[in-house]
């Protein structure tokens, strides 16, 4: 993704006036951060920065988190959870190459010492610090390697160090998800920023990813922790590239307060800023899935019904479907996949009146084929994003889910990325 | 699969002293078969076969059934569920190419149309017609094709028509799922055939793919029934290539009971032939998970714990996993994917003592990795088969699922096969 692509590239965002995107111009007011090489990825030249450090330098800074649901999340995860207060973090500490998962007890220790390191880089105490960890699973992590980095880190913090820092977070992914935003509120002018990884082991039953989000704005940390949880519900817990679920998931939310203006809960300051914060996370979960380990194209599957949970069953069983997935990626209207992906969600049901429409063009009515101009249809699935919209039988819910294709670039990256 | 492969080729199929395979041999006393050319698949030169006809001569045939589960399951499995006698199925007809799914009310006809040309065929009443299709969803049938097919077919009807009734129900198969077999049972000898088709779209709730068997034996409904219950219980029901379930899996059992042995209720003739039906089905659906559209390994994946739901899904998520089906496509013990499937399986259950074996070498013991021998397990990881067995806490509980790797060709087929 080069600068030129604008940050805001899907029409599945809404973006509202009052959000400005500035690109290069790093983090918001209060923030420094840095990346660099310890040597815990593979070797290459030139080495590639594997350890970064985000710190808020202000004492009075808020937060909110949320983490994997896995039951075998990794150490990190488990200490930032259990160790911190999350809603008061100054300091992220992270390192990729190694996700410190499945590593027991000497994993929880050398997660605790990177808690202790950051904590030293940032001045401030252990329980301010969030450590995350993503990379292979099921190797014992040389945390000697990541104290040394964070270290050097440390010395290396600048109001500019998100690019950085980015770097630092990726794995798999083939392009950096960040942004820096603007955003006028009636107090006056925030910035918002945002680093995100991910590209694979992607189902959100939650967050997903890793996802640093910093703001300047003077937001209670009540405010911030609601505001986290309904855009994550709206973003990354909506977003499938392999139905995955990874051990080492995390988004935060760090709010320095260094620009004076205040989010005053419930008001049109709270509207305006999660309208932004909504806009930046689906477009960063959007990200997510458009690379999704060589994903061609991403498709958005909504479903409309009369019963919530198989709504949401049969949104998912989509999205998930390796079938409609090659399908989206072979560019074909094959939507014989979708009925039966959504056969597979209800079992027991048939017959099942089933509506299926593809990018507005009506193929399958009340479970049935319908004709339909094919060339016209086959011209809308080339494209970039595919939508899908289901209707299953009554009325009342609806949920999306975005997803990525699969196609032979998933294959190369997952049969050759080893222990 | 040459002739030259023995049938059981497998180290997870248990074949009993009683049962001998007979290459070439086609089908128990009593049954006559033909597979034709109809035009339903595209046109190729010499044209494929795509209509088959298997019938019965014995007025006393007995029969068992097995569905799809789908919610959107095909015109021809409610016809044959809704209409057929299930118990007295003296002939089933089939085509390719076409799955006459998600075709609504003409899709019904064009089944009734099916299931009276195989009763005229088989000079028999409809309701003893099973009929059946696969191939592509959602495009209306040719039902006069077919039905001309079917006539074609009832002419050509031969007792070794077993091969050619096999190219007629195959579509994305690489290579043929049949055997006759010969069982001994303590009042003399029978002969006991399938012919399976399935290589995608495959994970049993049930049956999940085309199986048709046939015996000699003389066999009562209820005891046909029980048989083919347990025995598709343990065979495709426990298989996986991509997760999904097709709208028209069906198997089949028919017994025109010709070579006039009796299999007894509850006798050892019950337990010799139903041993000799449970290695024929198990060895059939590994040979689906082998074909797994470009397979290149087979999994088996041995869940051990105290606690049944949880047992399955995390067998089934394991199974299921395009991060493990990528790595036994790659030759990569990379059991870290296998730690994050159990995870995604069993939410919110952080930290979980989850025990990893792979092919005998212990790599993660309560959660936590353990040092191994990595080179001999990267030979060991280099097989056809692998076999990864996980300890979830507690005792009492264990199954098993088989599954295909997921690689290049998976996509090659899925992203070209088209609508």
């Amino acid at each position: 993704m080069s600068e030129a692509r604008p940050f805001f590239s899907s029409r599945w965002v809404d973006v509202p006036d009052s959000v400005g995107w500035l690109p290069g111009h790093g983090l918001p007011q209060g923030f420094r951060a840095a990346g660099v090489a310890a040597g815990i990825k593979k070797e290459s030249h030139p080495p590639r920065l594997d350890v970064g450090l985000m710190v808020s330098d202000e004492e009075a800074t808020t937060s909110a988190a949320r983490f994997t649901r896995s039951g075998t999340a990794a150490p990190p995860v488990l200490v930032t959870r259990d160790r911190a207060r999350l809603d008061a973090l100054r300091v992220v500490a992270v390192n990729s190459g190694n996700a410190n998962a499945a590593t027991g007890r000497p994993g929880m220790d050398e997660a605790a010492r990177m808690q202790g390191a950051g904590a030293m880089m940032g001045r401030t105490a252990e329980d301010r610090v969030a450590v995350c960890s993503t990379g292979v699973i099921g190797v014992q992590l040389d945390g000697a390697k990541v104290v040394r980095g964070l270290l050097a880190a440390g010395k290396a913090l600048r109001p500019d160090g998100d690019g950085d820092f980015q770097q630092a977070i990726m794995t798999t992914d083939l392009f950096e998800k960040r942004a820096t935003l603007e955003v006028d509120l009636p107090g006056g002018t925030v910035r918002l920023s945002a680093q995100a990884k991910g590209a694979g082991m992607i189902q959100p039953s939650f967050a997903t990813m890793l996802c640093f989000v910093q703001t300047d704005a003077v937001v209670a940390a009540e405010t911030a922790d609601l505001l986290l949880g309904v855009c994550v519900k709206r973003s990354f817990d909506r977003i499938s590239v392999d139905g995955q679920l990874s051990t080492n998931d995390t988004a935060i939310l760090q709010c320095s307060g260094a620009s004076g203006v205040v989010v005053e809960p419930e008001s049109e300051s709270e509207l305006i800023f999660g309208q932004a914060l909504d806009a930046l996370l689906r477009q960063l979960a959007l990200d997510i899935a458009r690379d999704g380990e060589g994903a061609r194209r991403v498709g958005r599957v909504v479903v409309r019904g009369g019963h919530g949970p198989n709504v949401e069953r049969t949104a998912r069983a989509v999205a998930n479907s390796p079938l409609v997935k090659t399908a989206l990626y072979g560019g074909d209207p094959n939507w014989g996949r979708i009925v039966q992906a959504v056969g597979l969600a209800l079992p027991d049901t048939a017959p099942l009146a089933v509506d299926v429409t593809i990018e507005g063009v009506q193929v399958c009515v009340a479970g049935s084929a319908v004709g339909h101009d094919a060339d016209a249809l086959a011209a809308r699935v080339a494209g970039d994003e595919v939508e899908y919209a289901i209707g299953l039988p009554g009325d009342g819910f609806e949920t999306e889910v975005f997803f990525s294709d699969l196609g032979y670039d998933y294959i190369k990256i997952n049969a050759e990325y080893t222990t």
